[in-house]
């Protein structure tokens, strides 16, 4: 059992002026040894007396409102394209910025739309030459004198963004007002020369600041409004801010070839994550990569020459600073810190390699609202039901990854009006720090064989998804037993399938960047898994893995999966229709529920296929012996207690290990289990709200039955 | 009311040897005037002196067994693709047969395989050179020595079809014994001369026959069987039979280029009619017709000079005859026959441009069982509730395209023994001559405007399909008051939206040739599309329409139709959500499901888009204004009574025509109308097996109310 109470740090609390009986009390029930300030909070005075870090937070782009206004030429650029116009017309006027939110967005007209800019016609594909259209800066609006009527036109145009989208966000969604910032771009080299110095003085003004929070290096994730001020489009890790005239020219110079407009706005697409990403973007990416380390390091130095720690705010701004790519360690960032509410978002922080201190901000935030603007700290609202809901996805990729501290953010004296909030909160404190004095530094149990995702991002996009079938499986995989590795099609060219890996796991919609797309067409890769799994490897296609049209099938390694997707194209192919399975390793807890799935999948090879789940409309889950290896396919996948049990079941299956169903396993799959062989205990904990009974299979053969109330964890002695 | 039994004619009749007394009965009872044989059965001798005309069948590529036994090199070939195979070792076998039936194929050895076959590595695409590759006449199997480690390889090779597939599919499915004839290919010189011999020779033994009734000109749907002797692929359309070495060189000195063993096999999609036709494919198609007709037309000529007629059976043979091509009629056949159990079967053959005898042969088909295998004329058999469910299918497309004769095939000797059908055939006679003697040659009251289907086959494939969606779609379409005419995107390319029409339908699955595929890339297609509907025309589109990835859509006119379908390559774009409509004239009279639909259809431009069906998967049903036009989206189609009416309204509200819903229209959907104005009476019929009640709207904008038994047809006077 936890020794309740006897543990103390940590943990980040947010402080504010006046609050000193409510700090007092949260430092006492919490444990906290740290406080940080919040968006439009002070902290005490006397905060130092208290004997605790004090963090302060720094969105470098935004914080000098003076010079963003008086230096609109450096705030931050990017392309936007039109929405398609059809010609009804001879001549047809595109308004850019029609659907646009105007208080976000003013066109460019300092550089020159001929040169910068280019209008398409969507219906051919073909780029208008500049003299075949105007553009009237007073309108708005480019008008194509001749255009082909019935023929639909797009615009590529730069735009400044005036208003900073974080301060754009919180004033529409919470009512804040208050003036526009715009964020500048420190690329541009009056902006990053202004910084330094900014940064400097800023040092001097917060002499109580040991660890400066960086909330944001330079970019926000993409989040471009609408015309009736509502999000439009959103990108958590899209490179569409700080496109400017300058840096296209410097990528030029740099790299020899031009990028268009084109390359930045994909049709409209924006470079989705979602896209399998062109070379022209991955060539982007790493370039502001290059350059924004060079700047940032920068920071990071004069920040530890004024002996503070330099911190990333990971959330909204890590784009740029590529956390799992090969620049993220020169920058010389102390400390990483992120909001999480689940299993990914904590495994996004806790993943990064490299020796950083890292701190997950949990929620609910301390606001009114929540982030589904329902009720929160305010009538009505259940921060404590928040709270345990968070903390139950959040506890388990804990136990898989501990990371060394926890926090919260927002406005304590909210918080204090919760009794039962604050009193969970010393529960889930506790049983953090109870994962720490287990763990002594050592991880938790492990299945003795890594997982590998492959997607096209790799690496460099671990735990970010937001592909609905990756989602709720990357959630899932976050919490169970497994070393996780991600890794992409260009890996698997040049060094074969990652050490250690025993099964892949690719999943998404057709053609997506998380299923793989047209790399699926590379002979190497597919070779190299062919050989991976006839060799003993496992492979686990959700939804439509290896998918894309080529050489006569869809899915790419049907062949392995033992399934295709008919798409309509070979109905007059009679299928094979096999029996279901009447039980079987992987679906032996049942309970699961697919959701959303592809349809139409058949038995392409049919010879060593089982089929264990099948609907009216083709194949939901089956399995596949291929040589001396294994392959799982599942239709579709959502995120739920008894589908984390049948993932876990198909890597065990897959990797040929079923007997590790009997070590460190909970019969029960609302519970789960993690020995920390280190600290000489086991933990089971209940994910659920109601009281679970299950039995535990040790490592050693002996089972323990155990009883939990709801959200428990039991610690027992190994 | 129908005049029972005081009708006769129009009716043709099974008869065989030893049943004069039953013959006699049904002349009587069902007014016959012509009788036929059936496979194995001999005609009464007297059969003359009944005063009938007499049908005889025969099938020209297969009648002269003793000729195919001696002369095997002309028997029909192929191209078939060898299943795909991993080379697991350096060196991989692949045997051409594995996974085909052995006695319907045999391999090719006569033709030099190095010339005439292609090995593939379908895992990059590569074509082998034949220096790669050896084949093994004895194991009937190809080696590559030095094949890549886990690439996957296939054979395009070609045989020789040994056994007939009409033989085939009699011996296996209904258990026929007897020999196993090979059918001839009467392209080769040889076989051609030799078979205006033969028929010559036939028509002298015949003299009793009337018509000859070609049961094929020369080829058989594609219909190849597996190892277990199992369909393994079928393609009504598919012009896969008789793709000899002595054609593909006459299609290169013909066409002026040469076709590859690839063009054929298509990856192994053997170029299914669900594909987007290649310009290959077409031409090959072209070709062969060109050459058909040649020689169709001197069996046609030398059964005219022997004072016969000549009818073409259309079901398992008419490819190569192209009834809706250009040289059709330059055959001269006088009459057409098909069997026909529903509404596309019927317009199949009631559309083919010309003037034709044209018969329907109804079913159920005189046999112990039906064509699922179930039991049929023979003990546990229902053969009028079989009857009539065809029957309420049949009946409502001939009320639109009346042809001019029905019959029945099959063992009369086993139809007499079920009375109960024997009367419905009568009643279903009666109803028959009824619709010709209201129709006086003139059709039923149609609206004032064509439906237009367009999709990649166009004219050529009208009322044939094998999708889905376009399946129930078009059997619903083949009885509803409208001339239909199919189009392609040539068609639009070379004159426009084709005169008349005022509603286009596009449905089908993304890239199949019935959504379209890449045709919807071409602008001069797109643009025509947008000003046809943009100057008042209808547009509606089902499942998947102008689907294909093409410059930032999938659907390629979703302004039109103001919907697009997200395959989670742009999640990052907010959708605009759209409340249902209440109550809209097309789901008026509600009771529609379309089965399985496209999901994640989204509002791509919401402005003038209703939605008025939606589920947590996407909106379902949909409408549009588009300047003057309307366009409609049905996420989804199958057949039922109800989607019958829900397509009908959608018609008549896309051409902006509603006031059509009252007249000549029921008002519950169960029933329908058909108005013959020149003989003055309307008919009010029940497609249900209960009784139903309706009213009906009048042309004059009186209603009627009317109560019908089940399955009732009842005529008033005008």
């Amino acid at each position: 059992m936890p020794n309740t109470n006897t543990f103390k740090g940590r943990m980040t609390l947010p402080a504010e002026k006046g609050m000193d009986k409510e700090l007092a009390l949260l430092m006492e029930k919490w444990g906290c040894d740290a406080v940080r300030d919040s968006d439009g909070t002070e902290l005490p005075a006397n905060i130092k007396e208290l004997g605790m870090d004090v963090y302060s937070t720094l969105c470098m782009v935004r914080a000098d409102k003076e010079f963003g206004q008086n230096n609109r030429d450096v705030l931050q650029q990017k392309y936007l394209m039109s929405d398609p116009v059809t010609a009804f017309e001879d001549s047809l006027t595109i308004e850019l910025l029609k659907g646009y939110y105007d208080q976000q967005f003013e066109i460019d007209c300092a550089h020159q739309p001929a040169k910068w800019w280019e209008v398409r016609n969507r219906s051919t594909g073909e780029v208008l030459k500049s003299s075949e259209w105007d553009f009237d800066a007073k309108k708005g609006a480019v008008t194509i004198a001749k255009a082909q009527k019935y023929n639909v036109y797009t615009v590529a145009f730069l735009v400044y963004q005036v208003w900073d989208s974080t301060s754009m966000y919180n004033a529409l969604t919470n009512g804040w007002s208050g003036d526009h910032p715009g964020a500048v771009d420190p690329f541009q080299p009056k902006a990053r020369e202004h910084l330094k110095v900014f940064l400097q003085k800023w040092l001097g003004e917060h002499p109580a600041t040991d660890i400066v929070r960086f909330t944001s290096v330079a970019y926000h994730f993409t989040n471009i409004f609408s015309d009736k001020a509502e999000p439009r489009y959103r990108d958590w890790s899209g490179y569409t801010d700080m496109i400017s005239p300058y840096m296209i020219e410097k990528f030029e110079k740099e790299r020899g070839y031009r990028l268009s407009p084109e390359d930045f706005v994909t049709a409209g697409y924006l470079n989705s994550c979602d896209r399998v990403p062109s070379k022209q973007y991955l060539d982007w990416i790493d370039f502001v990569n290059e350059h924004l380390v060079a700047f940032c390091k920068e920071w990071v130095d004069i920040t530890h020459q004024a002996n503070r720690k330099a911190m990333l705010f990971f959330c909204d701004h890590w784009i740029g600073t590529e956390p799992y790519g090969k620049r993220f360690d020169q920058i010389g960032f102390d400390s990483l810190v992120n909001p999480v509410k689940n299993a990914i978002e904590l495994r996004r922080i806790a993943d990064v390699p490299g020796n950083y201190q890292r701190e997950a901000r949990l929620y609910p935030y301390f606001f009114p609202v929540n982030l589904g603007n329902q009720p929160s700290f305010a009538p009505g609202g259940n921060p404590k039901a928040e709270c345990v809901e968070f903390w139950m996805l959040v506890r388990r990729a804990l136990m898989q990854k501990l990371i060394e501290r926890i926090g919260f953010g927002g406005y304590t004296n909210l918080a204090v009006q919760f009794p039962d909030f604050i009193d969970y909160v010393a529960i889930l404190a506790d049983e953090f720090r109870e994962m720490h004095a287990m763990s002594q530094g050592v991880p938790s149990y492990k299945a003795p064989f890594k997982v590998g995702v492959l997607n096209a991002w790799g690496k460099s996009r671990s735990w970010i998804t937001k592909e609905f079938h990756l989602g709720g499986l990357m959630e899932s995989l976050g919490g169970l037993p497994f070393e996780v590795e991600f890794f992409n099609f260009e890996d698997i060219e040049a060094s074969g399938i990652p050490a250690g890996v025993k099964v892949i796991i690719n999943t998404g919609n057709a053609d997506t960047a998380w299923s793989g797309g047209q790399h699926w067409t590379r002979a190497k890769v597919t070779s190299a898994i062919r050989e991976f799994v006839a060799k003993g490897g496992g492979f686990i296609g959700v939804g439509e893995p290896s998918a894309h049209d080529h050489e006569g099938k869809f899915f790419q390694i049907s062949d392995v999966l033992g399934v295709d997707k008919e798409r309509h194209m070979s109905v007059g192919r009679v299928k094979t229709k096999l029996p279901s399975e009447a039980s079987h390793f992987i679906t032996a807890d049942g309970g699961f529920d697919l959701g959303f799935t592809s349809i139409e999948i058949f038995a392409d090879f049919p010879e060593q296929l089982k089929v264990l789940v099948a609907a009216r409309d083709g194949i939901k889950i089956a399995t596949n012996n291929y040589q001396k290896g294994r392959s799982v396919y599942l239709a579709g996948y959502n995120f739920s207690w008894a589908n984390v049990r049948l993932l876990y079941r198909s890597i065990l299956w897959a990797a040929g290990q079923e007997e590790l169903s009997k070590k460190w396993f909970s019969s029960n799959y609302h519970t789960e289990v993690s020995a920390f062989e280190k600290g000489g205990r086991f933990a089971v904990y209940n994910n659920t709200n109601d009281a679970q009974e299950t039995e535990v299979f040790r490592a050693d053969g002996k089972t323990v039955k155990v009883s939990l109330a709801g959200n428990e964890c039991k610690w027992f002695d190994i």
